[in-house]
């Protein structure tokens, strides 16, 4: 797997350095709130439900929007260990990633503008098995962190504009 | 359901007035890479695929990690429109949100560090229905957008601190 993966990440950056045109991509989400909290979302083919847990006022038919992120970060932080340690020519057995984000509710319920209402922080383990020598792993983490997207979205502000309809 | 709801959310705010270390919560994921790009993501008692589209390498057995974070932000804002419409005794009868991100891949595959990994932008419409003015609504956006969890870690930073293990 890997030195096929390491080929194809070669050929598309090869790709993006002769046309950086074909780089621009964009990505779509169209969603709706059917009962009390519970909004279902399509994402091309692919459907999920999103949800409050009951102390929170929903009928957790699914996760909620603040724990959807943090399986963003979990997926997008192992998918990019995957490439970059393939790119490296790092070995990478496994990767699995543990991930708790800490909130004030205040903030959410507007009982303090102070409080800000997502994560104060968000902290976690990434877990590897792998061969590599600890340089190796201490190289392909600083590599892996500078160009996770979720974690750069969550590092730098993304301008958001949204029209109300 | 919204008077039900109202009711519910004052209770909570009074709550967390009175007793704030109360509103402290930690959320958690658990995800581990199971083939290629795919990793399965448990969230308490729920289940998630996430992977790659093929042209991006992966098998497309779910949605990607940025397409997982537009889902994040379309149901964040569904739920918290809900929740202030409530609060604020604003009728709404229906919201639903469709979002798009738009990257520069030259940015995760590290043809160009000036580019940034994660989306350069997210455009979206909020789609209302409702017999409140125009002036409710523009009051009711306007906590929504200052109150909404994810648009929050869209808009300023969140500490993350991950160890490799």
């Amino acid at each position: 797997m890997s030195e096929e993966l390491r080929q194809a990440i070669s050929a598309t950056q090869e790709k993006f350095r002769l046309t950086p045109e074909a780089a621009n991509a964009s990505f779509h989400s169209a969603s709706k709130l059917t009962q009390g909290f519970r909004s279902d979302v399509a994402i091309r083919q692919h459907q999920l439900v999103v949800d409050e847990p009951a102390q929170l006022g929903g009928t957790d038919a699914g996760p909620n929007p603040i724990e959807l992120m943090l399986a963003a970060l979990g997926a997008c932080q192992e998918i990019t260990y995957q490439a970059y340690a393939a790119a490296l020519g790092i070995p990478l057995r496994s990767v699995s990633v543990k991930l708790e984000g800490q909130i004030d509710l205040r903030g959410f319920f507007g009982v303090d503008d102070s409080v800000r209402p997502g994560f104060q922080q968000i902290t976690g383990q990434v877990h590897i098995d792998s061969d590599a020598s600890p340089a190796q792993l201490e190289k392909l983490k600083a590599m892996v962190d500078a160009h996770c997207p979720v974690l750069d979205m969550l590092s730098a502000p993304v301008p958001v504009n949204l029209n109300l309809t």
